[in-house]
């Protein structure tokens, strides 16, 4: 069977591709996953495009994908909560388990993390991979092999609302209208927001947006203030919450403007040089703001919301494809149409 | 017009009461509201049928009613959010701006706290009101009169589901499936929990409180534990959040059982009585034990809730009344039906 | 008896000087204040050398100081906390106790704030002032004129280590050795650090620093990177806390880097332009970062900890002048010499 | 070389007793340890003297002692903190690295913590010992062996300092003067407690605590009520935290008594029975209450703090024995005399 391989920056071939013996071994407290879906994330297209992102530079060929499901074919010989069989999700990133930050919870910001299709590790488009159990996460039937496949994007905007610590009534500005940032309004939701409001200058985006939750605004800031409009709808009080997902150095600038005295920002999009931080705007409201990196303990939890719907990612996945379409799925993401959110593919069984 | 007085234990009358006049006078920072539905409080009912509540004692006819919504009639010189013709509710307790506690945003537990239709403070069955713009809250179109008088027992969900700190993904227990309950699993839903248990032994309460969102489920702990179903469906590791909403000392002994280590429980329901607490299980556990009081700052909160319909109270509301037959509608409520969960009455407009 | 005056910039004089009789009139909760002890803050230096601080520019004639300790000579009707003959500090702002910032605890971030010697407020070196009761604070025997006029700086550290969240055993690292600095340094000992690394590029002012408490570690940032220092005494982990205390765009850019995963930033020193912030390393370290203006509920915990000994400011008050010598003191404090930390006027009594 | 052995109750002898090979087998990540000092804690002499603790019982000889410090003789091939040479102190827990609570950072309540001297686990007053070196902490010049064994009690009052989440300033209670009560009310002023009242029956045990730190303040119960004086010094206010740290559930009944609005117990001392709590009291001030096990992650927290001297347990080791006299300690320890705190025993070297 084929994998999807980076062979180097704008060169994909679906291909065998022999994996390491070591990373087939089969240990104590892992099992082996058949594969079933995998989301198409904007850092895979980035490899495909840039073959880099900041200090990850992609030196030899690499497989690509991390937002995946599938099913258990095999258990180590220590594992007690996967039988082959289940169906599961998988998180990708593996921290050492010794370390000082993982010990202390925080696994995700072990510096010793190796994450799918973060090169030099190779992603999961390909037939089968082992993996920890503890990073394995069984699915009810009533999750979906694709809605599973969404748990990976959705833990980082529960991760974030987590991190914000939502409280019931509160109302949220996200600022993006991808991926990250749709999932991040759904997050916001089922953490207790009353009202989100979603930017972006894309109205095919925000028409999407507005269409996912009766509790989410849409605001086109090319042509309206958002924090005009936070202002009026509050009577001048401002957002408790504002969620940065946008990555852009130059939403990141008004990021206080919307926001309510003892409020809080949560920077998710990834920045690639220093933001202008507009310091007198966040002292005198006295601004809390949370920087974080992926997620840690969500898997579970997203799962468990899917199962019993209080999220609901399905209208996000908007383009199916088969295997062997792989390559041309990258393309069209690569050309990134506004009317998909995410796109998937599906493994042969 | 008339108010609804209660005379003395078991003697309630539909009459003219005049309220003091110092009572009524408009201060600069008030507004003059005229009543539109009140609901009937368990606490109401408790003053009917014994005279008392813990330390407060009915010695004089009092006017009985705490959870209401109406329309702005006069506005006091320095108000500046509310104008007349506006649809309002209104929180039913009024701190010392002065105190330490109000101050310190903790105005829930100010010792000054006058609380409507708790003795000697008057409840507002009655044709109007005076109250501090404060505390009086505009309605969105999207909010019906029914709905707004619900706020206030929401608010006691809601604030028991911030102070949990309930994160998105949690799994809850609300031991107790009576009003009180029933709006505290659906405020712990809207605060983020993936699942809630409801928990009773009267099944048609645990009907209605399934029936109330697909993410409860019922258990009726005449027949089953619910530590033990918990514990199966989490793989052993319990609940993250136990609200109790019994005010049962039997109940309050096993609020650990269900809990998973570091969980929190939260003691709603007032108990007359010191309770059994097994130190050693909230030890090996490290629980955090919130004990709540009303609420504070939430009733704005829960207005935004309901207008996007991020909490549905409306199954909650079961039976209305005109308030001329108000008198027949607490006698009803003091029967106790299992089948009605809030009865509301509707002042002549 | 005189005032000092701020006639405009780089001119000051003492002379008497009428304040409005509704800033004399004493209201119900109010009390009467002789001056006894007024500290010398850079902000007060600043309005004399350069006539403005951002937006607050003086127009008009202005009396100076916001640090001080006096006795009550007269009480409003009303006030139950304080007599005639009290030793107390006063807090200098005082904000609208209607505002939903005062009711919901963070009174220093509501905008309605009237701040001594910020314009168009005076200041109060000068014979007496009428204060709320609310914001005077008794003095046990223990706490000298000197020492509780240095509450107000004090207190400004108070909030940043009560803001950081410090645990005990805490590293934290303090951007600067000014004033702020050092009270900052004591404030973050005191809420539980074993070790505070403060930096500067001034060899006297890390003397004192250092001089203040052994737990206390000077860094000439000039000659060694601080970052580097906490990482080889922290076997790589970094500190719990940075302070940023210098206002520095330059110490502002590096604030991360001598950062633990899961550490916070308090941004202290305000900026008068937009900083560069390191989003990317933030991000990997989930950095929080806590935004804050002046301080909250602070005043009295200082009296305490000033009269139990945890904190010790006065080896802070390094030089006293008699209330004749205000000119030549504002000229000494206008000139920093870096030996100096602060200057204290001593009111005729 | 000698163990000190429990026999069975009340019969200790110190001879030759040997080490199952599996425990003394040196793995990667783990150093081997000869003993210095051991401190005697009460757990030990309750085993002593009455064969078990709750579920656990003593059914087989078992060596004492979980309070130590010693010197690395040896360490495994994956060590890179820790040479051969090094003194250091030793957590007496090590719980499943992969358990759920432990990957939460809650390690201390896994259930399947391995404890020292705590049956069927042996504990470490004997020659050497092999442990992780994750638990094992390298102690700097200033922190002595004495010092050093003393990390294991102070811990759990830092532990609970931590989890109060004591603010600067904050006036607490510590209802207890025994070795624990002791170093939480250091661990309470450490962490940022203005002032601390300490309360027992025994006037011996009071003055010990008094001379610890100008900041405590002793209150003997037996004729003075601990809320009427926490009521008087603080205006009627109360106390910011409760520590009970007797055990007693006498003791237990009165925890809100003198608990501030907002206020946080927390629950130290075991309980061997459920405790009668004032359900009422707690809810009037909306009370936090803590329940806390042992510790975690505090051990190099407290390292610290000794180190920089913002604690000082020396004061609190009243008695020091040599390893022969073993027996004899206990004993001793075993009739509970009022004027010691701290008994240990020196290993010999």
């Amino acid at each position: 069977m084929k994998s999807l391989v980076l062979e180097k920056v704008n060169e994909l071939s679906l291909r065998d591709f022999p994996i390491e013996k070591s990373e087939e071994a089969l240990g104590a407290h892992d099992v082996r996953i058949k594969m079933h879906t995998v989301g198409i994330c904007g850092s895979d297209v980035h490899y495909y495009t840039h073959g880099s992102i900041g200090p990850f530079v992609v030196k030899d060929p690499m497989i690509l994908g991390h937002e995946a499901s599938g099913t258990v074919i095999e258990t180590g010989s220590a594992v007690s909560t996967l039988s082959v069989g289940d169906r599961v999700c998988m998180e990708p990133g593996i921290p050492d388990p010794n370390s000082k930050a993982t010990r202390l919870g925080m696994y995700n910001i072990d510096p010793a993390v190796r994450f799918w299709a973060t090169p030099p590790v190779h992603g999961i488009l390909r037939p089968t991979c082992v993996h920890p159990e503890a990073f394995t996460f069984k699915l009810p039937d009533a999750v979906s092999y694709g809605e599973a496949a969404m748990v990976e994007p959705l833990a980082v905007g529960v991760h974030a609302a987590t991190k914000a610590q939502v409280k019931p009534g509160d109302i949220a500005v996200v600022l993006g209208a991808g991926p990250i940032g749709l999932v991040t309004a759904l997050a916001a939701i089922a953490a207790g927001c009353a009202r989100v409001y979603v930017t972006d200058i894309v109205d095919r985006k925000l028409e999407i947006a507005a269409s996912l939750h009766p509790a989410i605004t849409s605001v086109n800031v090319a042509s309206e203030s958002i924090a005009d409009r936070v202002s009026r709808d509050t009577g001048g009080w401002g957002a408790n919450v504002v969620f940065e997902a946008t990555g852009s150095p130059r939403a990141a600038q008004g990021i206080f403007e919307p926001l309510c005295p003892g409020g809080c920002v949560v920077l998710i999009g990834g920045q690639s040089e220093p933001i202008a931080y507009d310091a007198g705007a966040a002292m005198v409201r006295e601004a809390r703001v949370e920087n974080i990196f992926r997620y840690a303990h969500v898997f579970p939890r997203c799962v468990d919301m899917l199962a019993s719907g209080t999220i609901d990612v399905k209208p996000l996945i908007t383009r199916t494809f088969e295997f062997d379409q792989s390559v041309e799925a990258f393309e069209i993401a690569a050309s990134a149409p506004p009317s998909d959110v995410k796109m998937q593919i599906l493994l042969p069984q």
